[in-house]
């Protein structure tokens, strides 16, 4: 254990994902609770508690952080780089300071006006696009589309590794809400169906606009007998649909339009979005999300 | 008060508007919880604790009802009439019992196959359409349009006086969940804001899908100053917006295409529709819904 030369926080709103690194491997982790959950507790007193372990096996370590800990509401405030933004930026983006002996930096999010000409922003999936450039290195090639599906999934225009602009759509905050909250969604328990994801995405693309075919989900179930079981997978295609629609105008740009699109996330969520994506016609592979964002705090960590 | 003829009864999920009803006027009104709201309580319970008055005054006046009262979820569930429909439609479908020596008799929802060619539904709007009709009868004439703003909004083609087919849309469902449950909305407590909700309407039809631009209501928020006060009525713009966007393809259907579009509901809720599609060279006006319930249930009260 002598080879301890970092750690890793990916701190978003739901989880604290904490990784003790050498310089070439992960020697252990730990999971605490996300920068949203905290229930008034101080983020430097979750972080003492969780690391102390290590602490008392390595010293102070340096920790880079990335994510939500960094938003308004998280451990500080750190202020956005703007696009086009490559990883030289994010270094340079580091807020640097010290908790109990530890340097802690933690990196900028992003911020950019989208192709739809409005502002926007990102905290956490900057650094999982630069590891998935530190991964791969011939995305930093020419012109490149990544998805990053989650919460708020981000489609992003990369070229010749750097973060030209990106757009933000709401579909897994909404999704979430409408099973939780609304009458649409049918049987939370019930895993998942194909056909009826895949009729979800169709209708989403038939429809002159999201709104109007939401109610299908419950109009459905109320006159066609679609089961409740397969409601959830239905309504998942809606709004998985209605994301990859609004976000078509975007997908052409790549350098060679033939090229495959490179998806970002958990491995469950992204082959969801491959599904989508091939219905309209565009090939794609997908990067599992938290060795994405491992790599790009590694890349920070060591120069 | 010798004149009391029969009590109209408009039983939505929120909310029960009891009227007693003479042949031509309104003599006194009750109201009580909605069918979704009984906490257990029977309907038949509520209902007779709430005319109590009345029947001790008048004995057991025939009560007429319309509205979720006629779900699965709630007295008792009546078939839906199938579109084409009209007034004679629903006075055949009247499911009629007695409850406490009244005669109680609930009018049908209806059913069709929507514009999309999905299966769709309505519980309640039937009864305030008919009721329009009977207000106003020159709406019995030619193909219109008429719309019902509200937690669901139906977006009815009518011909000669006959439901054609109608479409709906869940705007109002949606923006209750977003200001409720999400991190978009602003300040609850803000009046309405004219600019703002103008400016949500223009962005909901120039992007390609709602799931894009609804993240705006944040980042305007976090990037560009926009105030609290305002966001909520940016939403409420981006999803009425994307609600409009959805029924261009049905409202170009009328008999003379510069006629009004007629809408049907709250006052203040029509006022922000009436914008929405002035917005998109739609001229349209308003009647009351409550006073259109009130007089479809009056046209199947009185032969």
């Amino acid at each position: 254990m002598s080879s301890a030369q970092f750690i890793a926080a990916d701190w978003g709103s739901s989880q604290l994902r904490l990784s003790l690194c050498g310089a070439t491997q992960v020697l252990d982790e730990r999971a605490g609770p996300g920068i949203a959950a905290l229930q008034g507790r101080a983020p430097a007193d979750v972080i003492d508690v969780a690391i102390a372990p290590w602490r008392a096996a390595h010293g102070a370590l340096p920790l880079f952080m990335a994510g939500m800990v960094g938003a308004r509401s998280g451990w500080v405030e750190v202020a956005y780089a703007d696009c086009p933004a490559d990883a030289a930026a994010l270094r340079t983006g580091l807020h640097r300071f010290h908790s109990q002996d530890h340097a802690v930096a933690i990196v900028p999010g992003l911020a950019c006006i989208n192709p739809q000409a409005a502002p926007d922003v990102m905290r956490g999936e900057e650094t999982q696009v630069f590891g998935a450039l530190a991964l791969q290195p011939q995305l930093a090639q020419g012109r490149r589309v990544l998805v990053l599906p989650g919460t708020h999934c981000k489609w992003v225009q990369l070229q010749d590794g750097r973060v030209l602009r990106f757009q933000t759509s709401f579909g897994g905050e909404l999704f979430a809400l409408l099973r939780r909250h609304s009458q649409l969604a049918g049987n939370a328990d019930a895993g998942h169906d194909a056909d009826a994801f895949a009729f979800g995405l169709r209708r989403a693309h038939a429809a002159a606009s999201l709104t109007h075919v939401l109610f299908e989900a419950r109009s459905r179930q109320l006159r066609e007998a679609m089961p409740a079981a397969v409601a959830d997978a239905f309504l998942s295609g809606l709004v998985i649909g209605s994301d990859v629609r609004g976000a078509l105008p975007l997908l052409g740009w790549q350098q060679d339009a033939c090229d495959e699109l490179t998806l970002i996330g958990a491995p469950a969520l992204c082959a969801r979005y491959v599904d989508a994506l091939a219905q309209q016609g565009y090939p794609s592979r997908s990067l599992d999300g938290a060795q994405c964002a491992l790599a790009g705090l590694r890349a920070l960590a060591i120069d």
